[in-house]
């Protein structure tokens, strides 16, 4: 089959759908470690809470045979017959049916008399008649968990409360959906590890600590391998590697026109070649192939190029892994204070969004771009203004001064 | 000194926070672990990069001199003399000053032809005169990354694109705020852990579980102690125990009225004990004291009541210590589509967000309670549709339907 080229974002996410199926599997977490996870099964409470009763105040508990005529002499009264104490959420002897406020109990020289009286303040009820009735303050069975209630969704992104209505429910395990391991292999024979010293024509490796960064941040297992120069046989000898033990690869760099871009070349010989050249910049030398099963995406070398790669093909191909979206930044309406271009491709482009001016009636936010615009360049990598992106799309109108856009705050 | 009772949440942060300095010091981490942490210094790029140039497109470097009077003879060029391969990014010989487009050049047996042209499609440039110029295609020493340029500022949160900015100004470790220690011990001689079967008047340690995975979100180290039985010995040794390797120490259960609950006493023997009962529900009985210059604060046993405990308080002491925000959800704006009420005190709310419902002027978002309401009891911990958490705060109307709330979204 022929490969496409120079084609657009959708264009590309649907060649790697139809070629590629994510071989999702589950396995068992415990529950103190389901933080994020996506929930494989729909999880209800296995247990009634209380399992039989619990007292819903702190108090004493009493056989409300007792109180049918009205208050009796509780001057003989000892703990553990006629009462005993009941706190919040204890349980209490069978011989016992109704819990009074402690606030009601004065004790006296080991003897205790009961003065039922308004509540206020701290541990207090609203105001009311204290009128004593059979089973008052006691919480039935499964009055704080039912058996059988809904805890969890299968598809669920697992949150802290979560976790807790999980364990409370009786769940020691879950069923989750299991990460993606995706491999990162960066290559370039300028590339030097970050913190070495760079020698003229070479250039730090800053993608495999930010990609992978990203990565886990979005939910896969990574794996970053070493940097690898450009020698077309060690490289795929490198990739066989990196296919072995992971879903997806991340090759980075060597993706374009070079005499040492050897990556695409290797797709094409290696497997199903599925597409080279992408309306989306930057980043546009991307490609990506079928090998054994595997799906190999080459990212271009540039730091923003594959940054923008990760966030609208890889991070949907993890949404299609676990079935539903991958939280990454939030969306936010903004205003925008400039016009921007509208290319006939893609365009990626960091934001500066405050709240810092004068009210509007159209948003709350309003969001200035970092650099680029028609005739400037892209800015350089250090951008600490920027805390948000925005992507045009291609055959879409230019957005204009005042127009409110969606923009993806990453700060 | 006296301690508070029944006081605001802002009371409340005012009293450990003059009671209690957050003793936040640095530590050096590698940049690639550097996600998510909090910047303890301003970082400047340490080289130029391109440390000398590099080529600005894939293509042959050459002399301009030899095109200054029209296009040479280029069929003795031989490779490594007048000319020589240059791709993206590549240093070259100092011999050249140049970089022509590889699309320009025409190789025959061995020879090359140089045919300047215009450049369309995949690796192209907009159209225009293909002149060509000394030093084109040539990006200079610094163009990628200019030495002291600012990478990233001090009390920045540290994101996926930050650390790619610090390992391409040179940086292979960077200081950072180091994560303040907090331990939880949670309490009860009815809990069993999770995943336990539940004996009569037994129930789940859910909030071990559940506050660790809350902290280690916000940026905390936690270690979560066994759970300790209600023996009031005991429980000081436990504590005594946390104190030594933590800033923190949350002691969950235990703070209310019960006979057996002994926390909030141990609190007011071991140290400068500040406040016991919030006007915050649920989670009221809640207390702290400073214990040898370390932070304790008695946490409401009631998930629901720790939940909020953690958001309202310990959230807030994070941020101290960072000196900076904690990300925890985001805000969103949201019309009410029901009458809320306004006690006297902050109402922890469970809602569930929706943009489903028609076209609102207002706002995009439409939030309902949860379960709770004027005379409606509290929800039951698992709440699957609930997305988002509202607090009321007191002496403030009762936001009614129709009004327009922030929301923080947790789903």
């Amino acid at each position: 089959m022929m490969h496409k080229e120079n084609i657009t974002k959708k264009e590309a996410l649907d060649l790697i759908r139809s070629a590629w199926t994510p071989a999702s599997v589950t396995e068992e977490v415990a529950v103190a470690d389901a933080m994020g996870r996506i929930l494989a099964e729909d999880c209800h409470a296995k247990y009634d809470l209380p399992v039989v009763r619990a007292a819903g105040m702190d108090g004493i508990c009493v056989n409300f045979d007792l109180f049918e005529n009205g208050m009796p002499d509780t001057s003989e009264w000892q703990r553990g017959v006629q009462y005993d104490r009941a706190d919040t959420g204890d349980d209490f002897p069978d011989a016992f049916d109704t819990v009074l406020p402690i606030e009601w109990v004065k004790t006296e020289d080991g003897t205790i008399r009961i003065e039922p009286q308004k509540m206020h303040g701290p541990g207090g009820r609203p105001d009311g008649a204290p009128q004593i009735e059979r089973g008052m303050n006691v919480r039935p069975a499964g009055s704080m968990m039912k058996k059988d209630a809904l805890l969890a969704k299968k598809g669920m992104r697992i949150t802290a409360f979560d976790i807790a209505a999980l364990a409370t429910g009786g769940y020691g395990t879950v069923k989750v959906i299991k990460k993606p391991r995706i491999a990162f292999l960066p290559t370039g024979s300028e590339l030097i590890p970050a913190g070495s010293i760079p020698q003229r024509g070479q250039n730090f490796d800053a993608n495999s600590l930010m990609v992978s960064a990203m990565l886990r941040e979005m939910g896969a297992e990574v794996t970053c391998f070493p940097i690898e120069a450009d020698h077309k046989n060690n490289l795929k000898e490198r990739l066989a590697e990196a296919l072995k033990k992971n879903d997806i690869v991340l090759i980075n760099g060597g993706s374009s026109k070079g005499e040492e871009d050897f990556n695409t070349r290797i797709l094409q010989e290696m497997g199903e070649f599925l597409f080279h050249w992408i309306k989306a910049a930057p980043g546009r030398p991307m490609s990506a192939a079928v090998i054994q099963g595997k799906l190999v995406i080459n990212l271009a070398g540039p730091t923003i190029g594959a940054y923008y790669g990760v966030i609208w093909c890889v991070k949907e191909l993890l949404a299609d892994w676990y079935g539903c979206e991958v939280p990454w930044g939030h969306e936010i309406e903004a205003e925008l204070t400039e016009d921007l271009m509208a290319p006939p491709m893609s365009i990626f482009m960091r934001m500066r969004v405050t709240d810092e001016k004068e009210e509007s009636e159209k948003a709350r936010y309003f969001a200035s771009r970092i650099g680029g615009g028609p005739g400037r360049t892209h800015p350089g990598i250090n951008q600490p203004d920027a805390n948000a992106i925005y992507m045009t799309e291609p055959d879409q109108p230019a957005p204009k001064k005042g127009d409110v856009i969606r923009v993806i705050m990453v700060r």
